[in-house]
């Protein structure tokens, strides 16, 4: 049970309190987040051993970054310091109909800059038994990818698991290189794929619907273009509007179909980072159970993760397990 | 396209965070407001050029007051200093069940008192081309009663659009006026009417019920009794409990009776100027866009504001627009 | 309609802002509860005489919860002060399919360690025309157990009313005494059961079901059981998750059985103390209305609660009765 | 000793945290306050018994003020409720050269509008042993002068003690009474004279310097031209900064002259009702100790006085005492 | 009394709560400010005409900060929108030995990279009668600077006073041009200079020192070097640590020389912006008093502004006046 | 420059914000400390490598105070879970003459209540290089006493460097032990002594007074009694009042005394922790410097504390090497 290595971007989220605009505060909250580095402290919570790899600044702020991740009991040891500042998002809350809405401060960032001899994949991935990446990485610089790409080669080297979650994010691959591309070099040395229909067809270039014949149809296409891909999971959301999700998941694996029920979210405290905390609970779960309880601990762990504030899904072990046996009733713990 | 003018009190809004009473605190926020201000802001976040006449205090109170109002762009010039103390309210918000509670300290405000000399009309409607006045303002005092009068004759001289939202509203009407008496009086300078069945009954002495025959029976008695009134526009709102209406919208316009969906607020964040979001989201529109889609503009803006904290709405048109276009599930903006 | 006397632990809870962990802040809020303290406050609220007993600590945190009892307008003049520090509980606040989690510090407290010439019964009964009692203070300490148990003697013997509320709480009764024997010596003291099924099964060892008509049996039992039991009044609450409960209420005096309809708690603010809110809502209405209309009191008083922050019922009876009489629109006073 | 009578307005203060302008904020703390309440109270945490007679607001405001009262204790029994909204003062403290400034929305409040038949003298001093009065309260209104008035006859008839803080507020008076007129009334009804050569040179006309001689000489004018006059206490504040004061108090009780030694204050926390802490302290000690011990404790309360935030002295006896004993160096408490 | 404009970044201010680390916190305040702002806010404050030209980001925050200077009454139609982030800096306050310290965000911000089209200068000093520069502006890249300089060129040519705080700041000038040559093109269109002894040695290459004699020296020798230089204005400051500083100024224009007393700011609540708030009183007082005078009123208002929270100051011309004529005990207004 | 190992009881912290009392508040704060811890973590913050061994509880509490550790770097990995709850302190911070208060809720904590088999000392001192104690720990239990003793033997063995703190707190030490004989019996095992004359006297019972040379003559008796002991350093308070100290340190290691010169802390923001933060800098300095030199880092990293809140020092090397070197006028970082 090796530890998981993750390797992206730490940010800074910077929101008012409540549903409140900027424009009609003067306090914020701060979190750290970074969809890579949610998915490491999801599973360090959950008692797996994970490691973070990524570059801060060298100040204060960057100092502050890492002492939240050390909160967390994740391996920081690999982080650098660089003299880019940390990057920055800003978030206003919404509700019901309104939107939340997010800007982003991260293009010339800490990690954005990451230079070539800033990781040494030897030494980073020494207990690696799995390595985690999504589709932001590569999308925001040069080195960003090439760096990755490098570490995904050492880690296919050592057999470690590789799942992707190649999520494709307008407004970012601004450098130069065309996102289909790069994702294509990656999913190709990647074993576990996380993401769904839209997914897909953006890396096949292919125009699957949503149903689950479609799902299975275009999973079997992913994994004869992508022979190292043994499974696909896809969660799917369903929202009445911005505070009230249903949440559920489906699979294929190469043998089987699987899918869950749908978890009910009437009241969504921050949604954040749900999508990392499915991750997170694959990762934990396909280390430890078969593939449709990995499944099922992925799509609780979600769920759950949208009563959590913050960009991280704080749930431990027992509490996933008691949303997974149905156990939704919230009864106080005393 | 030519200046809104609004004419009313500011009030200073203090409540406990949450929903706590303020028995259990002792931290409060302010917001300012004051139902034809709010009209006036709303308009300004659209992008529409808004002045506001008031009388504020001559003290930091009133100062922060202007600030606050500069803040959104709104023509501040015409607001006018005092020696009186502005208005106060005080609020406990209610959830669910609970009712949320207004408390007033506003009988002898700076604007209540508001004298004969402190509102130079001819200049404050220099540029305007819409006038918009509430059934609050004559309730205050006799002053406040004639000041708004002399404004609306002038008004009319002018050739400007005048909007009334006549609500009646409880409490006030102590200064020895009848409230019917006096409506009566500024609705015969008025062309747009905000307001159903409950209004028009106040006015006119009927007894009309809700159905929609109802409404367009009533709205041609309106019109006939008060030839100047082109067009009625009604907000609906349907109250599960305090934490979850509906709204609709229906206007009869002498020619055609349109009604709106229903928009579901399924988790209110404060309901506190909703009705003024609604006569601004027509007034804004009805400057731009035919009388059908100017109350769905409105009815959405309404539906909206419930989303935002304070008395204001702070949507943006792009944000009214999506919703009017039925975008209603709150996907995160990046 | 003479003084409602309540004797039990004062304790203090501190818990993070909103849904956070404590892992997650550095501020958290607090406030004073206690199941009696909070039935005696709310009685106090609704205008009834109420006098609480304790033993709190002899520093500023005793100073201070006397002072949060005595805002209420609660009589403290029988409360001692100790050496030993006040109880704590630390709350973190659950959402959806998270459950809320209480952590204790409690049991070496200033009430659990109190000693048996704290009390002076005959002083403390001095006007007192009702006695309340839960099933937590006879868990905490032998000598809380006796000094209970001497305050029902003298209270049977000046003919008060006593009101048993045996919850039975998992995790207490740690010093050596059985559990069932003590609640049934405590029982035969009493005359109004205010409790369910399980807390029936438990003191009767039985194993009825949650029926109408088991309840009704189960009722008949208790009373067959405890002679100078007359009524039963049993609270039962419906959860769809941790932010949206039913509350209906239903009742066996002996002559019929009598229940209400749900009311529905679509948005919780804050559960803890609903039960006392109900037992307060029993208490005042027992000592003014029938008993059906004092049920119905009851049951509108707890579904009030969970919109109140703290662990006390802050509701007036004016609020309660709109409630009682259907009124849970939630439309906002002026 | 019997009761301390305090007869006068409640307020409420608003203000922002720390050293904002409300036009920084959104967000402010609240108190109560008021000369007389806050001399109340200060007696009240030293253990005294304390009554509190004003009319506050028939609201939640109202409601919370009382609440406020009763938590430190103070019988509240005698505050009846009105119509009008309870009185407000906003603040915005300042630091170093800054000034904190003050704005008043108190003119119709519910105590300057309090009515005759409002306060029962003859049931409010049943227990009373000595009534305090202060020159804010015959500055608001005539009807609170003349109940003012007709508590000091009924009090002395009673033999009671009576003090008097007769400060001059500037700004008040407003209702066409000369206040010079309204002083001298009640101070013939006077026995303590708390207050300097300013109130000596006020009400006699005179024009005393700030020496001691001349201190004792126009204690001397005082006695003469007040015979019900006994004793004379004084309070001098030296000023450095709004930050940084020093005080010291000085008496003459008509047959000997005592001083005491500056109080250095380096770091002033609220200055706001350190005069009233004095007043307090005084009067507790004059109750208890000789005219010298006495000017002590109030001295060492009022500097004491500066280290808490909001307008009521928290300190209790040994805290004073410590001081009084020249226990300065704050050394912690364990 | 023409408009004073002011050309700079806007930057969003970061920090935790009083003293806190941002390791120490999870919330923030936030302030907008940047030195040219600060001045041209405080002048707004005094009640002079202000234009304030930048570039601000295209989303959320460049609204808050667009709607933080309307607050103020200063100009915002000549502010740009752009496409990159707003600048941010963190602040942690220090106190007694502990240093405040600041990281900044800002090398890619929307400011400084600021394009040639944005700032149409013709039209941005239509009502221009004072131009004010610092040395930050030049320091931030290319663009910046040379967008500087023809404004400065047009002030030359339309007879405007310009004044220059030529601060050098380490840490930027980090695009390829240097400090000196930038300075001195700046300096040769400017009239008014704002510095001490070492911003003279920086442009001149001298090396004077800090006596009176060594200022006179240095400013004749500056006024030699540039010939448009009438004046010369420093603020000199002395920090026994972190908490408390004195401020005094002295001057010379080229006819005599004068300089003020020391005032001793025993407490500071926040020293960020003290300069700033020197220049603005500076211009404002040079708009409208002698050299003297304005040189004090300058003194006084930097002073006060170490008694305000952010980077702004916030005192009225009263408020500085009183500093001005001595008044410095901060005597409570009421 | 092997690990340091401390251990000792972690306590949570509680407080109101600013100088409030409970009484005033329903918001408090809170962090985690311990004397020992508080070395422990400032030594991590120096660079160096830190061990805690504690037990904490079993719970979400328990959990927040790892985390906390966790954040500094510190190794957690020797800390247990235990069923009884984290020791609690509240605080109230006081100003000028009022002294901050402190109330304890430790008696029957996780740690107070520590076994003998919670502490594998072979396992915990493997790295360990410094064994640090204080006097806390032996006043709280006899297990504690016992553990920390076995623990001092070992290291003994283990030829580690073992500083004691041997505070003497009065209100601790109920369980039955002599204060002085367990102290002695720990002094025996220890090298280097941190305190002054008050705890010299306490062990040998003697009688020195507070010069120089009396230090000199108590540290020669100490040494001559445990001769174990090398070193003594001592740290010398002067309370002007709770906001304003000066603090200077003395040594006598056998063969030279030297004194360091006074550091005036003129406006404390927070004092608890600052002989820990004294005991940390020596630790760290003794490990790297000479005697003097380490005297001297302790007495600046002592002095910086005073600048932090909370109950630990976050300064750096750098920043308390910057004072160390006299620079302590608190200049502005960018």
């Amino acid at each position: 049970m090796g530890q998981v290595i993750t390797f992206g971007e730490v940010l800074m989220r910077i929101s008012p309190w409540g549903n409140k605009k900027f424009i009609q505060s003067n306090v914020a909250e701060f979190f750290f987040g970074g969809t890579e580095l949610n998915v490491g402290i999801s599973i360090a919570r959950f008692g797996g051993q994970v490691k973070h790899i990524s570059a801060v600044s060298n100040d204060f702020i960057g100092e502050t970054a890492i002492s939240y991740i050390n909160k967390f009991g994740v391996d920081t040891s690999s982080i650098v310091r660089s003299k880019r500042p940390l990057g920055v998002y800003f978030l206003e809350v919404g509700a019901v109909m309104r939107p939340s809405t997010i800007s982003y401060n991260r293009s010339h960032s800490s990690f954005s800059e990451i230079q070539p001899n800033m990781v040494n994949w030897q030494e980073a991935l020494n207990n690696g038994a799995w390595l985690h990446w999504t589709g932001i990485t590569p999308a925001l610089s040069k080195h960003a990818f090439h760096i990755l790409k490098e570490g995904l080669i050492l880690a296919k080297e050592k057999g470690m698991t590789v799942s992707a979650d190649p999520t494709y994010r307008n407004g970012l691959w601004n450098y130069g290189i065309d996102a289909k591309d790069a994702l294509v070099e990656l999913l190709e040395l990647s074993t576990v794929f996380i993401g769904g229909i839209n997914e897909i067809n953006e890396v096949l270039g292919t125009n699957y619907g949503y149903s689950n014949d479609d799902f299975i149809e275009a999973s079997k296409a992913l994994m004869e273009a992508f022979p190292s891909i043994e499974k696909v999971f896809d969660k799917i959301r369903t929202s009445l509007n911005s505070s009230w999700h249903k949440i559920r998941a489906r699979m294929y694996n190469g043998k089987e179909f699987k899918e869950t029920i749908d978890l009910d979210i009437t009241h969504i405290v921050d949604r954040i980072g749900t999508g990392d905390a499915f991750a997170a609970g694959l990762i934990y779960g396909l280390q430890r159970f078969d593939d449709c309880k990995a499944m099922k601990f992925a799509s609780a762990a979600c769920a759950l993760k949208h009563t959590y504030e913050g960009d991280v899904n704080l749930a431990t072990v027992n509490e996933v397990t008691a949303i997974l046996n149905g156990n939704t009733s919230g009864r106080l713990h005393r």
